[in-house]
């Protein structure tokens, strides 16, 4: 039932390196304001959160996608839709666990990345590209899909691929639903 | 001289939308780090110096252009050739005086504020797109050409079009390098 993008008018296509150098600035400035890993990391996350919510509509727009069924199918659209369309590569998607609600993307090349060389002295905690859990996980949100999403490796601390866990949460969510009826 | 760009692998061509939104976010973190609108101004114009400063080598490299020998021929890539790359947009040039070293880009319509709607309350004197005009000036540098550049005009301060001034310095430039000498 999914089908891929086209159509998309080419004034929507830039250049990636200008996004790429602005996030690296921003990630700068959160360092500079925020002692710890962590809460860089919890705000990069939140700020992907807010942009998620504001992207998917959007995306679902442009992109044409049609319903999915399956988380599988969800996965397969993040990956060589959403993530082809906003950073122009495709990750590879592998399933880890018998219930099929636990993925990951895997990510062999990281363009926001591509200019940073390692992570800056004394933030060896930081996850760079937090950013991007925060947009899977807004995106999602706002298509009522609950999700944890968090990166596994990285490649700047020293792992061979870049990998980005997805769990969905259907309990969770099922519950959440039930409370508020 | 001058050729358009061509031959820009694919790959490196995304949607525009996750920058706009990431930009938007980094110009939010300013305005909380930084009570004064001058200082958020000053600051987007120093990051974007940085920016541009790493982004021209590989602009140069991507666009196949020449050598300019003019300042209206380097006006000229700089509207046709790196906010097309980089905005997907292409301002219209004007100069503005008879030395013919002074120009403004008049952008009809401005990507990087798509999804905004007005200045943030209380942020009048807010240049909300300063990072551009800290680009241009760094990336200029690096072919050793100073310049002022800043806003003239700005639709999210009520104008009809957004326009930056550019202002190639060649005296103060010259004399800086006999000083060297």
């Amino acid at each position: 039932m999914s089908r891929p993008a086209h159509r998309r008018p080419e004034y929507h296509k830039i250049n990636k390196d200008l996004f790429v150098l602005t996030y690296g600035a921003l990630v700068a400035q959160l360092c500079k304001d925020y002692e710890k890993d962590e809460d860089v990391n919890q705000y990069l996350d939140k700020m992907g959160y807010g942009i998620g919510m504001r992207l998917v509509e959007d995306f679902l727009a442009r992109s044409c996608v049609g319903r999915c069924h399956s988380y599988s199918e969800i996965i397969d659209i993040i990956a060589q839709v959403a993530f082809k369309m906003y950073l122009g590569i495709t990750p590879s998607v592998t399933c880890n666990n018998s219930s099929r609600n636990e993925f990951s993307l895997i990510l062999e090349k990281n363009p926001l990345v591509e200019f940073v060389e390692e992570l800056p002295a004394g933030r060896s905690s930081l996850c760079y590209c937090n950013l991007l859990c925060g947009i899977i996980r807004g995106a999602l949100e706002m298509v009522h899909l609950a999700a944890d999403v968090t990166f596994l490796q990285d490649r700047l601390k020293g792992d061979s691929v870049t990998e980005i866990g997805i769990t969905f949460l259907k309990k969770r969510d099922e519950k959440k639903y039930r409370r508020k009826k």
